[in-house]
């Protein structure tokens, strides 16, 4: 489980999030739109036959790579594909998650319909998607460093309302191996879920340190 | 944080699904080839041409009914827009749940590229997301009652090899307004997450059992 990230420069960096991520955006806005369409059969043919075409395009020409790269300046690793914070999946809100001085983290960003679970309201299972992504970012530093969720625990204290909202992590206490990180996520009347996870370094990487 | 349902015939349902899966099963290729291609700018700027070119022709007409619909047959919810069962979300695998005789519930689904976290493995955040939601389906009987997350807690043992997995659950107990469900996550090598939750009837939904 020892990971090799392929290194990428700051200008190739740019340059890609510059072509790619509108793509992504169309694909987010795609999946809304899927969602809640009420078109005829015959529309949706059309619209397939799009789709098709989109898909052989992009098709020609695919990377090889890891999907996770280490940015040249910084060190970091960047999740292109990353199902919480990548720029590149659809599936992603994204996170754009902030590192302040003190270690802590957060994200301020939307959850539209595709994130529903009961009707207006976020789907529990998402929220504990971006609290366990967050969490396990701040007791990385960042993912600089190789941590896996070992446990986390999710408590609802009401529902998550669809729309603009916060997730916040700090690290609470590191004991060896383990980094112990706690976190909330917010809607614009407040706190709705709070997170605590326990994170460990693999042996593989212990060494290293 | 009442929910009305509207119903569907079983007929229109079956029309629907014939007509819109295939769009959402397309939209889950994109996402996978968005996350993957190469190409150049040129290519991506075509690309993106049908994409728009598709979402003008799904935007022709939108549903204006609520997102969940009630089987007229079954009586059960169909979440066409659940982000980890609904069949018009290509957020969702999605998760077909089997329900067995003994109220138990498994799904076995493959977890392709965009539900990766560690290079290879499925994000731990997914785990949670379809743990928390077949849970939630086998504390609600099938999402019949309404009864949500009030907590859950999330066991990593080991790392998840993205591919092909199965998904479980079952009630421990019920405890008045409380149920507390278990379940597991297995890929082929064995069980690799297991999550506890326990679900929570609302008050509004107390009367009227």
């Amino acid at each position: 489980m020892e990971f090799a990230f392929d290194v990428i420069s700051a200008e190739d960096y740019a340059r890609e999030r510059a072509s790619y991520e509108p793509l992504t955006d169309a694909l987010r806005t795609l999946i809304d739109v899927g969602i809640h369409t009420a078109v005829d059969d015959a529309t949706v043919q059309e619209a397939l036959g799009h789709l098709e075409a989109a898909t052989r395009l992009l098709q020609q020409q695919e990377r090889v790579s890891t999907s996770t790269l280490r940015h040249a300046d910084t060190g970091r690793p960047l999740a292109w594909a990353n199902p919480a914070v990548g720029l590149r999946n659809a599936i992603a809100p994204p996170m754009i998650i902030e590192h302040e001085p003190d270690g802590s983290c957060w994200s301020e960003f939307t959850l539209g319909p595709a994130y529903e679970g009961p009707p207006g309201w976020v789907h529990g299972g998402i929220c504990a998607l971006l609290l366990d992504h967050i969490l396990g970012e701040v007791a990385s530093e960042g993912l600089s460093l190789p941590k896996f969720t070992g446990t986390i625990s999710v408590k609802y204290l009401r529902g998550t309302h669809l729309g603009q909202v916060r997730a916040e992590a700090f690290v609470e206490r590191s004991e060896g191996f383990k980094t112990f990180a706690k976190g909330y996520l917010r809607d614009s009347e407040g706190v709705t879920v709070e997170a605590e996870g326990v994170f460990i370094m693999p042996a593989w990487a212990r060494d290293a340190g």
